[in-house]
């Protein structure tokens, strides 16, 4: 079953299973999407305002991403998620380092129909904690979602 | 030479070079973050509100960072960029598709000092331009940026 528009409630939530980030995994991202000295080279980032090796922070909106797409999106109940339109608020509270282990919470904050009869636009407000269950970022996402007489 | 905090100046504009980005480097990024059937997969994408296979807006929005990061940051002139705070007003206006030539406008929006003597905070407006020059998307972000009587 996938919950379409009709079927989201706004102040539900739901969480993510987690995922663990490697050193190799923070660099091979900093090389491709963002490539500076504090995300790639651990002695280059001791002398940062970090003071060591840390995640891009737009690696940490990635995985929060695939976290969410893959256990929600596509997750047991799964949401008619037909596009996003934007992001909004998003913030990186605390650094992420090798080996930290994330996972999502996600919760809807509003749902306002479209002039089009098959949609509706819902928003999203999804924070990452680690294992220490500190809340290491936020952000809002605005979705289009599918209506469920609309549906096939 | 690198620009610092008193060096940037509101209203200024950079432009990027450009990149091309392919359609197998589209499906390889939504495999790893976004895997849903209108980032992955040509037929799944001709059933979507896309009608054909486009880029993960997250994609594109990694491929802004990117040029940020290589052609402006690291830039002949470079920023003295010590991190990011976060980002607003992320919109995507068009679906990046195969092939697509992408270039970043940025402009210096607001500085504001920080009360700590070695730093300030720099909004940059960027947006995403196509080869017919249309925006494909845009963004705020908020960095912070080295003070130049802080710098060694």
């Amino acid at each position: 079953m996938t919950d379409h528009y009709e079927d989201l409630e706004v102040g539900e939530t739901y969480e993510t299973g987690s995922y663990t980030v490697t050193k190799e995994e923070i660099i091979g991202f900093a090389e491709q999407f963002d490539p500076q000295p504090f995300h790639l080279d651990e002695e280059a980032a001791q002398e940062s305002m970090f003071g060591e090796l840390v995640a891009s922070g737009l690696h940490t909106l990635c995985l929060s991403v695939r976290l969410f797409v893959t256990d929600i999106v596509d997750g047991e109940d799964g949401i008619a998620n037909m596009g996003g339109l934007g992001m909004d608020d998003l913030r990186w509270h605390e650094p992420v380092r090798p080996d930290d282990t994330l996972r999502v919470r996600v919760e809807i904050l509003e749902k306002t129909l479209s002039s089009r009869s098959d949609r509706g636009y819902v928003d999203f407000r999804r924070s990452v904690i680690d294992d220490a269950d500190e809340e290491v970022m936020s952000i809002v996402s605005h979705n289009i979602v599918r209506r469920a007489d609309a549906a096939d």
